[in-house]
């Protein structure tokens, strides 16, 4: 009876049409080709090295798309009890007509031709996009991306900042912003006046965000404009201050929150990161964490940006808890999906039961799908809306007594509402 | 056949009396005067100003009660998730009959009017008691309240030293002391000696505890006479020395757990909290927290003093494993309730499942209000009895083949008996 | 339904032999001679010390087993509702016939003697493995043990390395090294030789693993020999250089760790555990631990020893997210077990989620008993396998529509095949 109710719950969910507020679609080229770009994504790959498949074979250049996919096929017998892989069959089942249980090495290719025929079509994207119910899906752009040739209602821009906060004093980074804005970055007043002119390039062209992901012992805090001068004179010239990088991390990060500020744009942050942990892993399969990070290193950009919304995603789960507190009380502070390694249905549904019983509805979005490649979205809003439907279902069906419309409505709030509120799209 | 399971330990866990181990209630005022009282409780004015009402609108100075409502509830749409906004549904069902799903502009100004009549009785104070099963209620004294006037039976005192160990160094607290004790601290020796009075003082009155909330990297241990001394003329002397605070507090901190031992009063520590976080936020509504504790910085306190019980609550819900460790392994060590950010439902469950099969069940408090106001105590327990009841059914009586006395029996003890034993009341 | 599919699985895996890879059995006395050997584990000792015993009661010396249980057994009252006290009644019931629901005063002495009539068989030790269906055990074995006079098929030797990596500087460790290799470790090289004749003899023995437990800010790392010839000398010489106990652990157990590469053994790492924080406790029950680790810690080790791998216990349960990510990433970590405060139902639960859903099925070892007499792995395993099996259920059968069979072979995996994969037995 209480699956029947979770199942009708779910029903009703699968009907909101969505909009994913952060992804990494290429606009150019938002759906896949081949299986290849779906078995490619990094959780695939990365996995498949992990259960013991060489990162040569699986990075070999130049390697043709149906070679790879034959090199990783073998390896999924390892990895069919992750959620990952569940993914995989669900897209191959609702894309693919796909009807066995597993991929393995004697269905495969049946599988890659005939998705390929499919993916082939020209309406592919839009088949995807209908089939998904997506209505818009968020991009993560390169500070220097001309944001051209593309539908920026469909797919929104949003700034990512990483490479400016952390990257600057590589000769690179600063060229590029040299390029984008025509300032050459020599002063802190320069940076500020660089920054804005991103600002106002990514607003001209409907950015809803800014957004950047951050290491654990990250700590924002404002930089007086000679402390900043000095390290970014520090960066020209290769100066050894090991001090400098941080300075200059800090006052770009504070420059931004500033700019968010002055242009109306919520500033998403993604806490927690370690790059490179591991450097002989995989693309895209090398970062890791350290649990022993708090939002308390937050403390004075929170109270010094009142008016700037920060929607938060934490990469360790044990952070969830601080999470709920500091949107509890925090006006500016917005629980944002569940990030990566906090992205399986142990996790999230304790994520999901906690904000929905601490946090104010208007202040969750619940869930984002990170994706590459546009046919992610399917699997991975299923996901949470299952655990969703049940959290629903057993904490306020059962537990609360409410109706289900109104449990629906408070699941539709958490999906879709609270993302147009929240980025004002 | 669960549910059913469930709602007869329910039913049997409310016949059993309470005693309230932790609350703020004022003795004088225990009881709510109109709905004002209520809904000004923090809990939903800073869920109102987190959720997007100005603090200005909810706290302006001579504020009418009924106005202050009216401002309030429009906002309870953006709450009605939270489980405190549960809480108030009950207590209007349960004490003014209100039969609504939900508070509304429509609907409030009878429920206020209603209310306030029902409230203005004579015995409101003992209907609410009566109601809500409660024999007795901890309080939370500042260090020189008289405790007279007041039925120290039913409204048991507890001292609260925050003050005496964090605030030593400002004048008026130390006018306090002087003023209460008859003795100016300006010595080591002053203070012990004042200290020394203050437990008197409250021990003749009935007092069952010591309390004290404790910010997450504070690390007890004891200070010598001449460093305290040091620390003292310091603070008298508003010298600069940046750690004469903290040793100071240490000082206090330790002197007051040697008195516990001396007078054989429990020592409530509660763990973790960050005050003035927020420093934009409504009364009571600033403070918040940093996972990164440990029980390990109590280390030396629970060795230096076995004949002192420490009931401990964290705030952490992170540090939950640490207190079923600790509370497993060191005799003097006991689990007490569910505080402030860890008690909703979701991390009440958790807690209770690894309390109940870690730690011995003489060792446990399961739950107190921390209420401001008398009403609050009904709902509250109520949350907890149905989680403990959903853990008693599944892991007790289901997954161990316990009778249903015998799970009734072990919640009894947590709910009621450990308040008796530990408290000695 | 749902719990009669979980009964059909735990039926299954009740089935499957174990080889359980890490006790502290003793080979030459593994299985118990009076109840006394089973109640005189440290997890009754503690927890009722906890509760109220003086420890001076149960550690009397000399006391006689019967005494010693007759003194425990009152104390039983308060610890029935520990998942610790229903193994001992699962042990009582399933190896003696007892079926009282409680071991109490009036019953005691009856279960004491019947069942040593039990124990003093002379096939006790085979009717214990049979019906607990181990077919092998692994064992904790000290640097210097001679590793004869055992089956060593049965009871499999493992190097622990505790004494080795911490102790080194006491002269009774150097002592010990010296006697059992035959080389005084007054140099880098010395230790390195002398440590490479234990791994050839435990090698030389069957040797499946080395293991050590680890506080939680231990960071391994490489130590230059020159440094390590420093530390050396101070540990002789009884110099008070601070740092030199820090440096030969990390020089030591890099060492062992290009070891484990030579010579092909996995190196269990159990990580997080303070020692000797509560002295005035029983015997191996005054240690605790300090949540605030990472595994972060462990980067530079992972890297450099991409062909050891490394089976990792938490012993706080808030880094099994952490373990679940790097496993999910690193080749060469392997989650393992359920270790000590984590080793409760409500914590395997999440714990067993977690990694099923993100970590490859070949790379997690889902148990082991850590017992000292042989007839607690019966009812651990079946603490182990109830939970394992709600989990297949939920969320393989029911959630991801698996069918049973498919379920139990992951089971099996996880509960004995990985076992034999990562040991290579």
């Amino acid at each position: 009876m209480l699956q029947q109710l979770v199942q009708r719950i779910v029903g009703e969910l699968e009907a909101i049409p969505l909009i994913d507020p952060h992804t990494h679609i290429n606009p150019h080229a938002p759906a896949s080709k081949t299986l290849a770009d779906i078995l490619g994504y990094h959780y695939y790959t990365e996995l498949a090295h992990s259960a013991g498949l060489p990162r040569e074979q699986i990075e070999e250049p130049g390697i043709d798309p149906k070679e790879k996919v034959r090199r990783l096929v073998p390896k999924l017998a390892d990895l069919d009890n992750t959620v990952q892989v569940s993914w995989l069959l669900e897209m191959c089942r609702e894309f693919f007509g796909f009807d066995d249980d597993r991929i393995t090495e004697s269905n495969w290719e049946a599988l890659y031709d005939g998705s390929a025929k499919q993916m082939a079509a020209g309406d592919w994207e839009q088949q995807v996009l209908r089939k998904s119910r997506l209505d818009a899906v968020f991009l993560t752009n390169d500070f220097d991306d001309p944001l051209t040739g593309f539908d920026t209602l469909r797919y929104v821009p949003c700034l990512r900042t990483d490479d400016l906060v952390f990257h600057l004093p590589r000769p690179e980074t600063r060229e590029r912003l040299a390029e984008a804005t025509g300032v050459e970055p020599h002063s802190a007043s320069d940076v500020r006046t660089a920054i804005g002119k991103l600002f106002g390039h990514f607003k001209r062209n409907g950015a809803r965000a800014c957004a950047i992901s951050l290491p654990p012992e990250f700590e924002p805090g404002p930089v007086t404009t000679a402390a900043a001068n000095d390290a970014l004179h520090d960066a020209f010239t290769r100066c050894e201050n090991p001090d400098s990088p941080f300075v200059l991390s800090r006052f770009v990060f504070w420059t931004i929150a500033e700019m968010c500020a002055e242009h109306g744009l919520p500033f998403d942050l993604m806490i927690g990161v370690n790059r490179r942990v591991y450097e002989g892993g995989v693309f895209q399969g090398q970062d890791l964490f350290d649990q022993r990070t708090s939002l308390i290193l937050y403390r004075e950009l929170f109270n010094a940006f009142p008016q700037v919304m920060f929607p938060i995603s934490v990469l360790a789960q044990v952070s969830n808890q601080e999470l709920v507190s500091y949107s509890w009380i925090f006006p500016n502070v917005v629980t944002n999906g569940h990030w990566w390694y906090s992205n399986i249905p142990a996790y999230i549904e304790t994520d999901c039961r906690s904000r929905l019983q601490g946090v104010p509805r208007n202040k969750q979005i619940g869930y984002y799908s990170d994706m590459y490649k546009l046919e992610f979205a399917l699997p991975k809003f299923a996901m949470y809306r299952r655990v969703l439907a049940n959290v629903l279902a057993a904490d306020f069906v059962v537990a609360r007594g409410w109706s289900e419309e109104r449990a629906v409505a408070l699941g539709r709030q958490v999906l879709r509402g609270n993302v147009e509120q929240v980025f004002r799209c």
